[in-house]
C-alpha cells in the first residue's frame, strides 16, 4: 500500500490559478508562491464581501483515541464529495506546525485519497506564515526586554513578565530558561521560557482578525507584563503593534492550495486547540463562504473543545452562521471507548461498541444544543462489519442524526459522495444556531455553563491560584471576555483516563490565563503542554532529500 | 528629498519573468514568489552550467567610518551603469537580516536611484531563506539536547556544547541563558545562548554549497559538541543532515529580483562578515556568471575582511576567477580617516584628505596582491570639490588604479556609466588572480600571512586560549582548513580606534573557532558580537503598515 507522501508526490496538480478560477478568483487577485500555492489579495475581499454567504459546514469528532478518527481526512473527503455531487465546494483547514513534523506526528494534510497538496510544502515552510508569527512574537519579546534593559521606563516587574518567547520546534530544553545572563551589557536576568509558535497569542490573534486595523488593535492589547502594583503593560505600551503588523501583513492573507482532486483548499492559521481556539483563520473562512456554495471547515481536538470554541468564539466574533456539523467517528475508536484494548480493535465486538457509543451520543447532543443539524460520519476501516455500522446508525437515529459511511481515505470524493448528499440535506434544514452562553455572564458562570452542558460535569472547583487570577481579571475589567477552555482532549472530563461519557465529576480550574488581544480568558484544567519535546527516536532521523529536492521519510 | 523607501515604493517594477528573460531564463525555470520575486530552479543550472563564465567584478570598500561609503549602492549603480553602456549585466548581493531592520540600521538594499526592489519584501521575510536557516539550525540544537535528554548515547559533555541556538532578531537578552531547567521532563540543564541567524554556521554552509549533496555533507560535518575525551560530536552523528537539508532545499535556490532600472539582481544568502565569509551565495554567483556578461558582486565590511575572504575562501572553494575589483571610497570618509570630525566633513580640507589617503592606498595595494586590476569608485557627495577629486585621482594614478566618480545614488545607471566603462576596460586586462596563501600552510602561517600582507601588522600573538584551540584543531586533523578572520571592521588593525593605515602593531588572536562544515577556522581578534541588541529607541517603534499593506517608517 502506498504511503500518504507517495500518493501526494505522484499526484498531478493543476496550476493554482486554474483551481482559483473555479472559485471565480481572478489571476491578479492571487499572489503566487510557486505554481501550486498562492495567497489571495485583500482586493479580492473588497470585490466579494457583499455577496451572500455559502453554506458553512463544521467537521468535528468524538473524543480521540489512539485508534485515530481522521477528522482532516474526512474534511478533505467531504469537500471532494461535495464537488463530486456537483456542488461548488471549498475546504478551509489549519496550517500545520513545523515542530511536530520532526517529532512523532509527521505531517498533517489529510490522508490517502483525501489530502491537500503540495503536501511537503504545506508541512514545511509553506508560505511562511508561521515564521512570520514567530518573528512578530519574538520582536515583541525583544522590545519588552529592551525596555527593561534601557531603564525600564514602563516600570515592568521583571518577575511578572507574562509573555514567553516562541519557536516552531519541539524543544523541551527551552521550556524553562533563565535569560539575560552575562553581565550589564546583556540584558536583565529573569526567568523565561519558549512555547511552540502555534501557542502564541499572536497566532490566535492572526486567526481572529478581520483586517490590518483589527490586527493592530488586537496586537496592541496583548498583556506582556505587570507592574509591581498589578497594572498591566501591553504591547501597545511598548509601541510594538505597527512593526508586528508589518511582519504579519502577508501572513494575514489566506493561502490557497488544492486537494488531490483539485478542489480549492484554504490552509491558513493554526492556533493551539487548548490554550487557543483551534480553528483556521476567520479570514480564510470568510473568503471561502463568499466564493463557494459549501465551505467545509474543521476545528481542533474533539467536539467538546474544538466545536465548542468554533461555535462560541470564532462564529460569534466573526459573525458566522454555521449550517451543519459533521461528527467524525470510527467504529474502532468507539470500541476503544467501550474498553477494548488497541490490539483487539479488529474484532467484531458489539458489547464494546455499545459501551463506547455514549461518547458519540454526548457529542451529538452537545452539537444539537447549539441549534445545529448534526450528521455523523463514520470514517470507514476495512475491519468494520455491517452489523457494527447498523448499530451506530440505529443509535444515531434515536438522536435524529443521520449517519453516513465515509470512504474518502480509500476512494477520495467518490467515497464521500453519500456523506456529501446527507450534508447537503442537513444544510437545507432550518437551524437555530446560537452560542451556548452570553458574554455578559461572569467568568465563573460561563465556565460552569460549558462544564455542565458540554462536558457533563456536576460542578466546577477553583484552586487558590485560579481564584486569584479571576480577581485580577475582574480588577482589569475583563470579565466580559469569552472563555477558551484548556482541557485534555482525551476525555470529556478533565481526567484523560475517563473514556466514554464520564459522569458525576467535578471540573477543576487550576489557573485562568488572560489573552486580552485574542479576546478570551483561558481556564486551565490540567497540565497543558505548550512546548512539546522530541521522542527517543525523532521522525527527523528518517527524513532525507535527494539532489533533485525530492523528500523522503516525511511520513 | 525623497527617502529610499519612497523612491522604492514609487518605482514601477517589471514582472520578474520579463527581468529573467533578459538573462535568457525561461518561465518554467522560475519559481514565483509573487509577481516580483522568484527562485531559479536547479534545472536552469543543468542547462547553463557548461557555458563560459562572464566577467566577475568584486565591489569592496575602504575601512568604514560613520560617514558612510555606499558599497551596496555602488554595486547596484555599477550594474545599472553596465546595462546603460549596453552590457548584459547582473548584480549578486547578500540578503538582509531581519533583526537589524528593527534596531538602528533599517533596511539594506542600496539607496537613492540605485536600489534593489521590492525593497520591503527583500528586507522582511523575502522568500523565507533566513527563516529556513533558523529552523534548520534550531532543529539541530533540539536534536542535540534531545540526545542528551534521552540517555546521551553519544556521550556528549553538556559543558562542551559548541552549538548555540539562533534567532533572526536583535535580542541581547538571549546571548547568555541557562536552559533545560524545570525538572526531569524538561531536558538537561546547561549553559546556552542565541546568536543572530546570519551568524549560524548553517548560513555559511548554505552560501558555500554547490548542491544538495554538498550541502548535506557540509551540514553533517558541523561539530556540535565534544565528549569528555575531547573527541567531537557532529551533526552527522546526530543524524540531522537529511532533515536539515530538507528544510533548506528551497533556500538553496538563488532569489531573483530587479534593480530600480530592471537590471536582474540575485539576492541570496547573507553570512556574517566577521565569524563567516560575508559574501552572497556561491550558487547565486555561479548562476550570474553563466547568465550575464558582467556579474557585479559585493563582500561584507572593508577590503581587508570582505575582499580577502571573497578571494581566499569563496573564489577558491567555488573555483571562481575574478576579473576586477572596485574599491569604493568617499571623499568624506577619507577626510575622517585623516582625522576630521564628522561635523566638519562638508568643508574642503586637503590636509585631512591627504592624511586619510593611506587607508585607500593600502586597500588598493592589498587587492593588487591578489593579482587583480583595481578600480577606485568615488561615491559622489554634493560636498565633494573638484580639487579633492583631482587629489584622489592623482594618488591612485601613482598606484596604477583608475578612478571614477560614481553618481549612482543620485542618477542611477546614467550616473555610473563612466565607472562602468572604466570597469569594462579593467576586465579586459590580463590578470593573475591567485589566493594569498596556500591551504597547506599551518594555521599560524596562514594567519601571519594575512596579518602582515593585508592588515600591515608586524606579527601575531596568541592568548593561552587561542593556543589551546589550535592544539585541538591540530589534534582533530583540521590544520588544512582555510582561515576566516574575525576582526573589527573599523580599522585595518585589531584596534577599532586606529584609523588610516596603522603600522607597527601586533595582531592578537584570542581564540580560534572551528567551522568544520563551512570549511574554515575562525581566529577571533577582538570581542565579536554575534547577537546584537536593540538601541534605546528601536527603529521598530517608527514602523507601521496601513490597511492596504503599505509600510511606512522602514527607513
Amino acid at each position: 500500500m502506498r504511503t500518504d507522501i507517495e500518493i501526494a508526490q505522484s499526484a498531478s496538480l493543476e496550476p493554482i490559478a486554474a483551481v482559483a478560477a473555479r472559485l471565480g478568483i481572478r489571476e491578479e487577485e492571487l499572489e503566487l508562491y510557486g505554481p501550486h500555492k498562492a495567497k489571495v489579495s485583500f482586493d479580492l475581499w473588497e470585490r466579494v464581501k457583499d455577496r451572500p454567504d455559502g453554506k458553512l459546514v463544521l467537521v468535528t469528532a468524538i473524543t480521540p483515541t489512539p485508534a485515530g478518527e481522521g477528522k482532516t481526512t474526512t474534511s478533505v473527503g467531504l469537500a471532494q464529495g461535495l464537488a463530486a455531487v456537483g456542488k461548488k465546494a471549498c475546504v478551509a483547514l489549519r496550517e500545520p506546525s513545523l515542530g511536530p513534523v520532526f517529532g512523532v506526528k509527521g505531517g498533517a494534510a489529510g490522508g490517502g485519497r483525501s489530502q491537500v497538496v503540495p503536501m511537503e510544502d504545506i508541512n514545511l515552510h509553506f508560505t511562511g506564515d508561521l515564521h512570520a508569527v514567530s518573528a512578530a512574537h519574538n520582536l515583541l519579546a525583544a522590545l519588552l526586554d529592551n525596555s527593561l534593559h534601557q531603564g525600564n521606563e514602563l516600570g515592568i516587574d521583571p518577575r511578572r513578565v507574562a509573555l514567553k518567547r516562541v519557536m516552531d520546534m519541539n524543544d523541551r530544553t527551552l521550556r524553562h530558561i533563565v535569560a539575560g545572563l552575562g553581565g550589564k551589557a546583556d540584558g536583565v536576568p529573569r526567568e523565561d521560557g519558549f512555547d511552540i509558535t502555534v501557542a502564541s497569542e499572536v497566532m490566535a490573534i492572526l486567526c481572529l482578525s478581520t483586517g490590518i486595523s483589527d490586527l493592530k488593535a488586537r496586537l496592541a492589547a496583548i498583556i506582556v507584563a505587570y507592574r509591581p502594583d498589578g497594572s498591566p503593560v501591553t504591547a501597545g505600551d511598548l509601541g510594538a503593534q505597527g512593526a508586528m503588523a508589518m511582519l504579519l501583513k502577508d501572513a494575514l492573507k489566506p493561502n490557497l492550495v488544492q486537494t488531490l482532486e483539485h478542489v480549492p483548499a484554504f490552509i491558513h492559521g493554526g492556533p493551539f486547540a487548548n490554550i487557543a481556539h483551534g480553528c483556521n483563520s476567520l479570514m480564510a473562512t470568510r473568503y471561502g463562504l463568499k466564493l463557494a456554495d459549501y465551505l467545509v471547515t474543521e476545528a481542533g481536538f474533539a467536539a467538546d473543545l474544538g466545536a465548542e470554541k468554533f461555535l462560541d468564539i470564532k462564529c460569534r466574533l466573526g459573525g458566522l452562521h454555521p449550517d451543519a456539523a459533521v461528527l467524525v467517528a470510527t467504529v474502532r475508536a468507539l470500541k476503544m471507548h467501550g474498553g477494548l484494548p488497541k490490539e483487539r480493535l479488529g474484532e467484531e465486538n458489539p458489547e464494546a461498541l455499545e459501551k463506547g457509543m455514549p461518547n458519540l451520543e454526548k457529542h451529538v447532543e452537545n452539537l444539537q444544543k447549539f441549534g445545529l443539524p448534526v450528521v455523523v460520519a463514520v470514517n470507514a476501516f476495512p475491519t468494520d462489519t455491517p452489523r457494527e455500522l447498523a448499530f451506530v446508525e440505529e443509535a444515531c437515529a434515536r438522536l435524529g442524526a443521520p449517519v453516513s459511511l465515509c470512504e474518502g481515505w480509500a476512494k477520495g470524493g467518490a467515497g464521500a459522495a453519500d456523506l456529501a448528499k446527507v450534508v447537503v440535506e442537513a444544510c437545507g434544514k432550518p437551524n437555530g444556531y446560537k452560542p451556548l452562553y452570553e458574554a455578559e455572564l461572569s467568568p465563573k458562570e460561563k465556565i460552569l455553563r460549558i462544564a455542565r452542558e458540554i462536558y457533563g460535569a456536576e460542578g466546577v472547583q477553583y484552586t487558590e491560584r485560579a481564584e486569584g487570577d479571576l480577581k485580577t481579571i475582574h480588577a482589569l475589567g475583563m470579565d466580559h471576555l469569552l472563555v477558551c477552555m484548556a482541557k485534555t482532549q482525551a476525555s470529556l472530563s478533565d481526567d484523560p483516563n475517563k473514556k466514554g461519557r464520564p459522569q458525576g465529576f467535578t471540573l477543576t480550574v487550576r489557573e485562568v490565563r488572560l489573552s486580552a488581544g485574542a479576546g478570551f480568558l483561558v481556564p486551565v484544567t490540567g497540565s497543558i503542554m505548550t512546548m512539546p519535546g522530541l521522542p527517543k527516536r525523532p521522525a527527523a532521523l528518517s527524513i532525507d532529500v535527494d539532489d533533485r529536492g525530492r523528500v523522503t521519510g516525511l511520513f
